[in-house]
């Protein structure tokens, strides 16, 4: 199939590489101002990765006039400005599959909202989830991921064409769940980092099982199934967060905490921004999004902030 | 109080030694033939912890009689045993904290189920689980674990007596659930050192997911609360034994894959032989255990048994 792949960043080119890899015809877009496009332009590579030659490259988003599918992975607050760009493109009955996890801070909505409220009734949205390094993908080490969609035929095409012996496919069932653990996780890979950052690791259980827990609750909260937080998409994405070296967000959550600079983006902090208006809206309480809420934003101490959070008052587990 | 810890292995001993820490009048019982037990005697100290002067060492199970609390840490198949031997010292009214987790494979009991078989109805049973490291308890990383009982109030004064800084209780709220999760978290380990083995340890994500979906669909047969699978006593542990490198489960899976030998207890190459049968008798699909099972008995090629686990049809997550 003809597929865009829109944003040139490590998901965005590992993707690129691996649609290439199971023989679609693909297109990469990215900025002209990228220094990501760039470096790809003059060498075909990052520090990963090399694309092979079959993948076109473009800084022209009038690609995606000629494409079945498109394939988008940039950061998350960037979403509605992107479409607001593709809107003159007057796109119709293409299928959208979001590679990427967070939610709104300004409005809460999910990413496939955002798609959905700028896009043409005749196209479709999917999401793309689940765990997995590029540098491990790269290597040939496989890995289970989800795709989900409101519309069951999509997902059956886009399962059916993009599984391989190195990614496979399982069907997602709840949009809802599966789009607020993919973002919600990165929340819990900071508080990982936080974790490691200040030799605690060992709570990395207690965290596991506590996290899992409160957004179970907000997933059940907003009309999903609360089960999915134990899923790919969140759970099952712990290993490549709160256990990786790779994870920016756990790097960012370590580095915060011994007060070093961190220069990658680490979508975690944005999520829990808009985790605390959700959980504020539904009422649910969230006490690890609290925590390194307050620890981000509000200057608390972290020490003080994680031992409140393991260590308060005891309780029932459930 | 006045506390037994019987058996003086790793778990044993760090018990014995943190009850001691919180003011209690703490006996370590151990068989006269244990190596361990005879160290401790001389020594006062094994690989990991070196034991105050105010704990009292014994190889006389006489001890029982004047105590109030017996905390047991032993196999789990020799669960049996110890009450047998038990049974000449016709205890009353006191309360025994298991420490330890399987099931009896020849029956298909949980430990508690074990244990209240044989006690007189005056005594109280209930389990002490989740997760932490003995090395690291030591070194004073704090951590949370969970007490369950069918005894409210057995629940309560252990939870008040045993709490500290170290180690924050949560109260159990599910005995089945608790016992079943915290035995086959040792299934989950070895499985998990089998991937470490195969160099396929960015699965432990896939792992996660999927090995608390079939404890939880199990816990629930048994008349269970399918979220405790979520709890403590199993994905709470995880940190400890499908990251660790200090697990005994996890570093046996990794070593039987590697065909190397080894020596220490790895209480999940049992406790799967016991869930084979509960899956069989309440129906339920186990298909990591299974996989477990038949590459630790059955000869079936790990890789390949892992490979159709975690690759097999495409399908739905829940």
């Amino acid at each position: 199939m003809k597929i865009t792949v829109i944003g040139c960043g490590r998901w965005g080119s590992l993707i690129a590489w691996y649609l290439d890899n199971i023989k679609h015809e693909v297109t990469l877009y990215g900025r002209e101002s990228s220094g990501n496009m760039q470096r790809f332009i003059r060498e075909r590579k990052n520090e990963l990765l090399q694309l092979p030659d079959a993948i076109k490259l473009t800084t022209n988003l009038n690609c995606v006039r000629d494409t079945e599918i498109i394939v988008i992975s940039i950061n998350s607050q960037g979403l509605q400005g992107l479409m607001d760009e593709l809107k003159e493109y007057n796109l119709k009955n293409k299928i959208i599959v979001l590679c990427m996890k967070g939610i709104e801070i300004s409005t809460g909505r999910r990413l496939s909202q955002v798609a959905n409220d700028s896009l043409d009734y005749s196209n479709e949205v999917a999401v793309w989830l689940g765990p997995g390094h590029v540098q491990e993908f790269y290597k040939g080490i496989p890995n289970c991921m989800v795709i989900d969609s409101n519309n069951e035929s999509v997902k059956k095409l886009l399962v059916d064409s993009f599984s391989s012996n190195l990614i496979r496919f399982y069907y997602g069932q709840d949009l809802i769940g599966n789009e607020i653990g993919g973002a919600s996780k990165n929340v819990i890979g900071i508080a990982s980092g936080i974790l490691d950052g200040l030799k605690l690791s060992t709570l990395k259980g207690a965290l596991m099982s506590r996290g899992t827990r409160e957004v179970a609750r907000l997933i059940k909260a907003v009309g999903g199934n609360e089960l999915s937080a134990y899923g790919l998409c969140h759970l099952g994405d712990y290993e490549a967060t709160v256990f990786s070296k790779y994870s920016h967000n756990r790097q960012f959550g370590e580095a915060f905490v011994k007060h070093e600079k961190y220069y990658e983006l680490a979508e975690g902090y944005y999520t829990v921004k808009a985790l605390m208006k959700l959980g504020k809206y539904y009422g649910v309480e969230l006490p690890i999004c609290t925590a390194v809420y307050d620890i981000l934003y509000n200057g608390v101490d972290a020490k003080e902030a994680l031992d409140s959070l393991f260590t308060r008052s005891i309780k029932n587990e459930f």
